[in-house]
């Protein structure tokens, strides 16, 4: 492992391989290079503890005097629960700082930068930048627009059925597929249902991976409050919250379930531009939303989804009145539909896995 | 080109290059060699014409004495439109015959092999025989069932649709999957839509493609033989068939369409097994179905198609009420759903091909 | 396959089935399409029979009239022992003619498109005509060259070496590289050794492959022309030329060896380049070179080598005094070394065979 | 990330990063994980410094409690300059660990299991073995032999020279061969050439690659110790030793380059054995052979070459009298080479690199 673009590489592995455990912090990977020798490196692990650079710049310690640093993102340059990177690589006697990509928040960025070179130091920005910039796009969405990136997952037949008519709909997918819609949740600080979801088919929502997993805040949009019983949803191991608007008992329900947070929306319908900005206030930086077909419908209809995850199985069902992955009314004319960009297609056990973004220029 | 494997090879590329154009015949290539020496190649190209056994032995002239031929199919044994290439291949002096796979109907199968091993030829069978039942496993099915092997086509959005609620639906897939289904087009014997589209879209559905093809017969489904107008399917170009039922008027409807041929079932509604058996005694090998909804709908829920060519655009159009690829009533239960296999998963222009067929066992 | 490019690609198909049977014509291959379907195919076999556009035209027929023909080379002009391919397109009624390349001939280039022209059918020159060149690079260089296009094939260890110091070499390579070199004999026209390879291995220098194959002629240097014995290489059932020099006693061997083939250079060495010039006369297209190190040398020398075939055993001899795969006197300086372009890299069972040529600008 | 195997792969590719830079220790990575979220991970970056173990547990701080870590090897047990791994992940509170292999070195293997069992913990063995095993292949060899892994580097033409008659032989292979080499060098701790390599090319044989690197101990083989001059290998930057026989005069060279250290053996000729042994003892692990055609033969006689990296060039030098890769007396018979398995071929810029081990069962 010998050149600039070698270690860059495996300064985004050590970031990647804590994706989904930083938030509300993007993942970052640091290494510190000497004369062709590995002196220190490390990731940012999660929220509140040692930034990458710190652990590269500790192993390094003083042999980092003159040495080099990569690092995925830029510097920290503010006072947190750490003191800012950029003062720290000053300090450790760091001669020049490889940077993939400058952090996205508006008023952070560069700000790093210009520490470092205010101190004499060479830095230069680029190395990898694409990969770096897609590996936390959940987190530059979310400084850009303060709301959630939101990942829309869907479980469907050929046909774009979810359900029959009678509402039956168990294990549409495979057992590769549903592992993977646990490790997606593992990476999503929420996920989101509707209220019919929980009442038709009492699902936990919680990360269940064979070595564990990071369980996402579950939010329920129950627009009149009308939920009751006993849900596995209302578990108290991991949190959850439920949306309501004006109208809604919210004091009778606290009595009902008291460990669950209520959002009360000051409109008669739930909004999701308003949601999703109440929930970016809360830090949620990500919201992995598993329908049922109106929620769907609602996302769609608000181009709020940043990312699609479309497990397709193979199976025809038929039938109009089936349900429909997409609920709601439809548009008039085809041309309304929301155009994608097919990022990914693979085979997930018997199932196919189509992972789309919005077409550029559209949301 | 020196080994068993690749003579094979070759006669199956030579059988390949024809695929489409020989019905009710199938594709059939030969190679005749001899001191690893090819003397003679050819292919059966169209029905009526000589057989592949003929091309290559031909060429081969005298020095097939004492050569052994590669064939896709065993030699027919049957006085046909030309003598049996089982008694060709015995007088033409060749000494040993390799083939692919053994002659489908069970009435005609064994029968050239036994003439030319009579002879005193050696025979070895099974040489790529899985390509080669795959290559024309349309011609195999009918052999077997005496009715066509039927091909299932959609174009899709992400979300199952193929219009919105309005009825809107130009123009969902890509030029290039276009294209592509006029391929498959070339390559059956029919098209089979029902009434509903016509009226809806007018299409030709005829195969336009840069440098040509071959159109397969145009066959409308019309219950009660409604249609009226001057539609596009009635040129005089492509023969066309209506399918009706018992109670429609036929003779009126023949002096409308005087060049139109009428199939009138005996029965109240159209029994697609009924149909696909008349189809099968008219020689039609192979139907291609486009769709809509309930056509869609009718051969699922018979279980008669044979397999899926799915085209999924890349694009959500949302709404319970849009038009789902397959309509029709909706199976109570979710395992009542037909499972499929899935061959193929490619990209075509912007979207997204998935070719299938009947879990085996199912159908 | 519906377009000009897949319809190239199968006339180029059906011309390299042929690769090494038609010497000295070239491999080519024709395919006649009206309207998407094939009309007629082939390739021309060997030199004296039909050239591949009769085959593909005679299969046509009448159907031939207004069609379009794709051949790999453009169609003779000239009446040999067939009439020219180009007037009995224009006979045909085919109204246009794809040409992947041009005949490399000068004296002949050109005339087969003018005929065609004049007559008034569209020509369109070039869909795959780099594949085409390839496909007949003998042709082609013995066509500008007057000589044969050469081929050195060697068979080394890892260090370079064929033998050990006392000459022994047996089964340096695996059983499938003897293989391939079987398969190379058989593309090519003579075979040639020296005089040492002989004596020492007594080499049959056949095409030995499990199906058969066509036998070079086998061509031996032997300068002063003192071989003796009974060896295998003066088998009757495959021609043997020996090449010797001015003084060497030719009448005496001819009564040793009466059917063998005698040239005698008029000169005190064997000059290669002479040597060539008149197996060029003799319709030698292409030559296969194996070794030993002598010959190799010279070859290499009078940079009169076309292509390498470099076979590597995984194994280390050792030893300055082991025989090097080239021998001769080595040049000066390292940059008179002759430099190649790589053209294939491959794993032969337990080998690697490295395919080679002359950098470009050097030969 | 989130299985048992993805895990054990990151902390090889963290062990894997530090490749060459840790010797005389392994290179190996550790990473921490509980609930699905890795709290701590790190590499032994170099000899003297904290092991992997430490890193990733004191980044994982008292979280550690209850948490599984993967480490690349088995966790040390005895106190050097660092207290035993083993007794740290006891205290650290983890409660799993998984090891890809065991140690290799037979009086410590499983004393670290060993400890962690006897303390409750439970251990599993053998995830990505084979991975782990090849990573460390040159520290496992040491282990078990006492003596160093040793590596021969040869750069040839195709026909297995790296010099003409006269000596000329300057930029055999291309410029991304040569820095190849340079990574090779910073993976190994010494380099060994013959005196004459040192005569003829004057090399520096230090480790030159644009981010810097390890330079590895340079040792020249000078049997009688006639070597005289200023050389570039004898430049005071990095230590180079000198190895001779008995009748050597050491003390008048020990003036000569007082900053050079002497290996004199006690014998009349350098026995390779009893070099490596003696270099194994002084802690070098691995050695990389740059030639000349001597030292290689030597090696290869010996049979103490453990891989072989072969640069080809695509050039023909021809000659009996040129260098050839492999010098000394060749053996009698061709089967008396040396068999090896290929493990890699690749093109390198122009070059091809063949790397290549001894057959197994041989050496
Ligand atoms: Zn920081
Ligand atoms: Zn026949
Ligand atoms: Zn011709
Ligand atoms: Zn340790």
């Amino acid at each position: 492992m010998q050149s600039k673009t070698e270690w860059m590489e495996l300064a985004l592995q050590l970031a990647k391989a804590t994706e989904g455990q930083t938030s509300p912090n993007p993942s970052v990977g640091a290494v510190v290079v000497k004369d062709g020798i590995i002196l220190g490196m490390g990731s940012h692990l999660q929220a509140g503890e040692a930034h990458a650079e710190v652990h590269a710049i500790n192993q390094a310690g003083d042999k980092a005097k003159g040495a080099e640093i990569y690092v995925t993102l830029e510097p920290c340059a503010h006072f947190g629960k750490t003191p800012p990177c950029a003062n720290l690589i000053v300090e450790s006697g760091i001669k020049k700082v490889y940077i993939a990509c400058v952090d996205p928040n508006p008023q952070v960025a560069g700000k790093g930068i210009k520490i470092l070179e205010q101190a004499g130091i060479e830095v230069e920005v680029g190395i990898k930048e694409t990969q770096a910039i897609l590996l936390n796009r959940k987190f530059f969405h979310y400084m850009e627009k303060k709301r959630p990136y939101v990942t829309l997952k869907a479980a469907m037949t050929l046909d774009g059925k979810t359900a029959t008519s009678t509402g039956d709909s168990k294990w549409i997918t495979s057992k590769e597929a549903r592992e993977m819609v646990h490790q997606s949740r593992h990476q999503h600080d929420a996920i989101l249902v509707g209220k019919e979801t929980v009442l038709k088919d009492d699902p936990q929502l919680t990360t269940r991976l064979p070595q564990g997993g990071k369980n996402p805040i579950r939010i329920i949009l129950d627009t009149h409050l009308t939920i009751k019983g006993d849900y596995q949803i209302f578990s108290r191991d991991v949190p959850t919250w439920i949306v309501c608007t004006q109208e809604a008992d919210v004091k009778g329900h606290k009595e009902l379930y008291p460990h669950v947070e209520f959002i009360q929306l000051p409109t008669k319908t739930i909004e999701l531009a308003d949601l999703l900005a109440i929930l970016g206030e809360r830090q949620i930086q990500s919201l992995y939303v598993e329908g049922g077909q109106t929620v769907h419908a609602s996302f769609l209809k608000e181009q709020l989804a940043d990312e699609y995850h479309w497990y397709i199985a193979p199976k025809l069902l038929g039938g109009q009145d089936a349900r429909s992955v997409i609920g709601g009314i439809s548009p008039l004319k085809m041309d309304e539909a929301t155009d994608l960009d097919i990022s990914e297609i693979k085979e997930v056990g018997q199932d196919i896995l189509v992972v789309a973004r919005p077409k550029k220029g559209e949301v």
